[in-house]
């Protein structure tokens, strides 16, 4: 069994899309599953498919990750993403790093060649440089919505918000042949933030997870409520210590516990027998998923 | 039941401290278990007994926290910490700041006055002047011990290192009379670690995690291990949904799954009813703890 499942976030304003958004969103979606799976489909690894799959909508200025970020009240990117392979539990992830074209291939190396889980900041980019990688101008990844988002905020108006920008995550979750599973989340923040606030994104547990034989698991929303419940590793929990089904344990985390702390957003998941599960307590939420039994689905609304 | 346990590190080499270094020691861990506990025994709130403590091993250089923290390979040092209050959840943290004089308190700060649970760097530093707190120079928490740790490592020499300090944290666990549960960690880090490394005590459900009804729970050891094994969250999931007392479900963490890793370190926590636990898979672990019952216990080895 091979499946794969990819977010661009949760928190949708259905009737702020127009056709031509929508047509806009659903194409990107779908040619980030499909490349993905394309990965599972030649043999490669769980890991490298979540990757392939983050990576591209880090580099699509639809969602609110790597270009086309959300920015802070100083108009900056601060980009935070995590990788974690579910064969051993190790894990990467960066925070606040602000010229990082790809967070989630940085979140990679410092799982693969540090002997750290999580680096932030400037530190975080020096040992970018140390590991070969350029860094980008930090204007590459400030778009002309996003600075007009975070200006409009800023004078206490509203805004058309089609992209999901103040709750934008984007993640992917997948199982390949081996049966390994493996988990990858990157987002710009919520937009006209603090500098320097972490959500749940790069927080193992919180908005990232995977261990195989159990499901890997991503996150998107109000990353506050994300990390009070420990949300991805209480869905694993459930799973795997009170033997809920996936299905079940997700919607306990996103019907219930969320809302009973105040929290909106949605999680995608994926069991140890390739189940897929999208979840989300908003109007809608960016998806993709697509399976070895030939499933494939593109959706927004519920 | 009233009930305090604190931590200052586990990861002793009981054979290099002098009787001079062991009864310094002990005179700060009692001297702070009893601060904190006489908080509880005025009707005073397990936040505030946590918080209390917490800042007094801060301000003591002879452990890895605020004053006397280990220090990155740049000599600078970084300071996470973390709170997480029982009764509903919420939570602070504070990562790579270093100018802060107590982390547990700018921490406290972001989760009762901001509404993000994590800053980090100079946008937490930022936060605390905006909350009206003073930035210490950063020469405050270099002690000569540190520097010189530092420096030994970097020339690759072994250093007598009597304070933990390359797996140290400090840390507390609270009931309190009206039965809410809280914890709190903090740490200077890995000494000539990567600048920007975070480890597991600022990541809630790693390091620091606090649930009325189940338990609270704080880490020390090498903290890689306790983010991906996501530990502080696996015993209170442990208690809570698979009805494990909770020294079974500390022992499974701290005996089997972080060895499991590879992982060295130790846990303290307390449960809904005031059973202290105390465990750790290293050679020692500085730790008090005290209870209503009129326990009292200063240890450092097993």
């Amino acid at each position: 069994m091979r499946a794969l499942v990819i977010h661009g976030g949760a928190g949708v304003v259905l009737a702020r899309m127009s056709d031509s958004d929508r047509a806009a969103y659903d194409e990107s979606l779908g040619r980030t599953v499909d490349a993905g799976f394309e990965v599972l489909d030649k043999g490669g690894m769980s890991l490298d498919a979540v990757t392939t799959a983050v990576r591209m909508l880090e580099d699509d200025p639809l969602f609110n990750a790597g270009h086309g970020a959300g920015l802070t009240r100083q108009r900056d990117a601060e980009l935070d993403a995590a990788v974690m392979d579910g064969r051993d539990q190790r894990a990467g992830a960066v925070a606040c790093v602000t010229h990082i074209k790809n967070p989630v291939v940085l979140a990679r190396r410092v799982m693969e060649r540090s002997a750290h889980v999580m680096l932030m900041g400037t530190g975080a980019e020096e040992f970018a440089l140390e590991q070969g990688m350029a860094l980008m101008p930090g204007r590459y990844f400030r778009t002309a919505q996003r600075l007009a988002h975070v200006d409009s905020l800023q004078r206490g108006e509203d805004f058309p918000d089609v992209v999901p920008a103040t709750q934008g995550t984007v993640g992917a979750v997948a199982l390949d042949t081996a049966g390994n599973l493996a988990a990858a989340t990157s987002t710009g923040g919520l937009t006209n933030r603090l500098p320097g606030r972490v959500g749940d994104t790069p927080i193992i547990g919180a908005g990232t997870y995977a261990k195989n034989g159990v499901c890997g698991v991503s996150a998107t929303g109000e990353g506050e409520f994300f990390i009070r419940s420990v949300a991805a590793h209480h869905i694993a929990a459930a799973v795997e210590y009170r033997g809920l089904p996936l299905r079940d344990a997700v919607s306990e985390l996103v019907h219930r516990i969320l809302p009973g702390l105040g929290g909106l957003g949605g999680i995608i998941a994926v069991g140890a027998d390739g189940t897929i599960v999208t979840e989300f307590n908003t109007q809608g939420m960016f998806r993709a998923e697509r399976d070895s039994s030939g499933r494939r689905v593109v959706a927004i609304a519920r």
